[in-house]
């Protein structure tokens, strides 16, 4: 994997950049949509495509549970398997572990839990999702990592960031495919010492990129907002930065303006699916009664497929009668919001008025 | 709308011919997928399109109860309400009042129902089903008839005739649409001389095309195929031929052999969502263990974009794991396979060779 950065903003830290994987190149600051099970809920690789996706994640917890890893492999790699051109990235399975599965039992040596789909007992450390993320052949790989929960005291963090650090030493050393990057994940929670700690722990062991883990989990944004900020400084300017998990628009300018590259989110996806739309005026929740009789598009301007062909009204009915054509549509339509959003951003970083941009996005939609 | 015979078979009453709609042509023999609720079920009409789809069928009782014909007239009519080019059938509303509502009561004048949506009374009657598919603007419309169940007693078929004629009457000099076209519908049950003298009723006042309703209620096969050719004879040649309702592909041969041009059912999308999926080679039920690692095509040689993009294991995973997009896959493959079977079927009687089409099949099939 190549990184290059390719400009910077003289007001904050934020970069726009190019990588170039296996699977194709994207620029940064890049939005990854959620495929969870091999599969971005709604959508086909071609609407992918069509929507300007560069790079998706799909997470190695679920893809281990169901169909399996091995299977996987048999049948040529995640990207043969879902039929996918693009780039991918994998999660290290640590974080569906602890928020997904029941009766998780963490030690020295990774954790021990039951499937949430059938209730079998698993173990995952630091040797097994490598070897996960080896099979499927994911362009991104990432670290296993212990996410401490929020509010967590502050003797659980600092465990949480010792065995992050004890992991991701092992991970380095795993056997991974050749054309692999590796990220490590910083965690620390929100206390800035611990945070520094773990930036420093990771930095010094040598990975393709630096992932900002334990966001996003419940602190409010101002928080979120000075972790990000605190932390972003202890990683080395010429790797990429991912902030997981995150998040809404507003947590994306933020991370931008901190110096992030890589963001990723099931909030686009998820939200369509429960009539939750995003617009430039704000967000709508197409199940409202406004807009039953309403005839225009989503979003006026708007050139995805969704808004050049059906108006709101008609969207409103397909999602009141639960047809699946609704959540197809309005995953279409929030996607390609947010990849407007990421070419609106790379564009003002480019063009020298990023602070301009950001201002003028808060104020219209008053975050 | 404009029709014409324009090939026919020398060894069965099987013909092909063009119909011509105020939304576009097509060529019968024709299969017309359901759109119940303003959208074939998982698919975008850029899907319809790219899988050939002439004409669709849409049902006014659903319609109707929601999102309402008055609000959908108000928006410019069914077509641009689901942003469909194609021309658009509906049905009279009068088989899913029988079949879906609750506490319905049939009088002379019409139906009266409660809603399956929330239980609320309505009535409709032929005035009503005209008034409503006037609004909807569908390229044609169906009288409204009284569809006996099966089984039933002489006693009820022989009045279901004598509702359907009369109400057939009033439908006939109900205002509607300029370029609407009005289908007649025989009924009459099993019974050879109520089928026959419903068929005189309809034909003596004169409609665009005639429909054979009451059928795949429930009889078998032999049944079905006796109905349809002791029916077809009483219908003049020169207006189309509708088997409502029908049905399974080796239904479907039964009735182009008979004469039928006309042809809509569920089963194609209704099968593919729950798994059920055509192929040349017979049906094959995806959630199958033995698909696990199957990294063929659903159907070895289908051009349509599931079997060119992805395997069995993938599609087995996908409807496992419930994701959306296996609906939507799996609808695309069976639609593709019904649209090549009647494409077959029309070249088939055009070369004069369906007699060998049909032995063909029914020996591949084993039906």
């Amino acid at each position: 994997m190549e990184f290059k950065v390719t400009h910077t903003c003289s007001t904050s830290g934020a970069r726009c950049g190019e990588m170039v994987t296996a699977h194709g190149r994207f620029e940064t600051p890049v939005f990854m949509p959620v495929g969870t099970q091999g599969s971005v809920k709604a959508l086909s690789p071609q609407d992918l495509e069509q929507a300007g996706i560069g790079i998706l994640l799909a997470n190695t917890y679920h893809l281990y549970l169901r169909p399996g890893h091995r299977l996987i492999e048999r049948l040529g790699g995640l990207h043969r398997f879902m039929s996918w051109k693009g780039a991918i990235l994998t999660d290290s399975g640590g974080y569906q572990v602890y928020s997904l599965s029941k009766l998780r039992k963490i030690s020295e040596e990774g954790v021990t839990f039951q499937s949430h789909v059938d209730g079998s007992t698993h173990f995952i450390g630091p040797r097994e999702a490598m070897e996960i993320q080896r099979a499927l052949g994911s362009d991104v790989i990432m670290a296993f990592d212990e996410c401490a929960p929020y509010p967590a005291d502050e003797a659980y963090v600092r465990n949480s960031v010792r065995l992050t650090s004890q992991w991701a030493a092992i991970c380095r050393e795993c056997p991974r495919g050749d054309s692999q990057a590796l990220f490590g994940i910083v965690q620390g929670g929100m206390v800035p010492e611990l945070r520094e700690q773990s930036a420093r722990d990771i930095v010094s062991m040598g990975f393709d990129g630096y992932a900002l883990g334990g966001l996003s989990v419940g602190e409010d944004r101002p928080t979120r907002r000075r972790v990000i900020q605190e932390t972003v400084p202890f990683l080395p300017s010429d790797k990429p930065r991912y902030l997981m998990g995150v998040g809404k628009p507003e947590d994306i300018l933020d991370g931008v303006r901190a110096g992030i590259d890589m963001f990723d989110c099931v909030l686009p996806t998820r939200n369509a699916r429960n009539g939750a739309l995003f617009t430039r005026q704000g967000t709508l929740s197409i199940k409202n009664a406004c807009y039953a009789e309403d005839d225009r598009p989503l979003d006026e301007g708007c050139t995805c497929y969704t808004c050049t062909h059906f108006s709101r009204a008609y969207l409103r009915h397909l999602f009141m009668a639960k047809e699946l054509l609704a959540y197809r549509l309005n995953t279409l339509h929030n996607l390609h919001y947010y990849m407007g959003l990421m070419t609106d951003v790379r564009k003002a970083i480019q063009e020298g008025r990023f602070a301009g941009f950001c201002e003028d996005f808060f104020e219209r939609s008053g975050e």
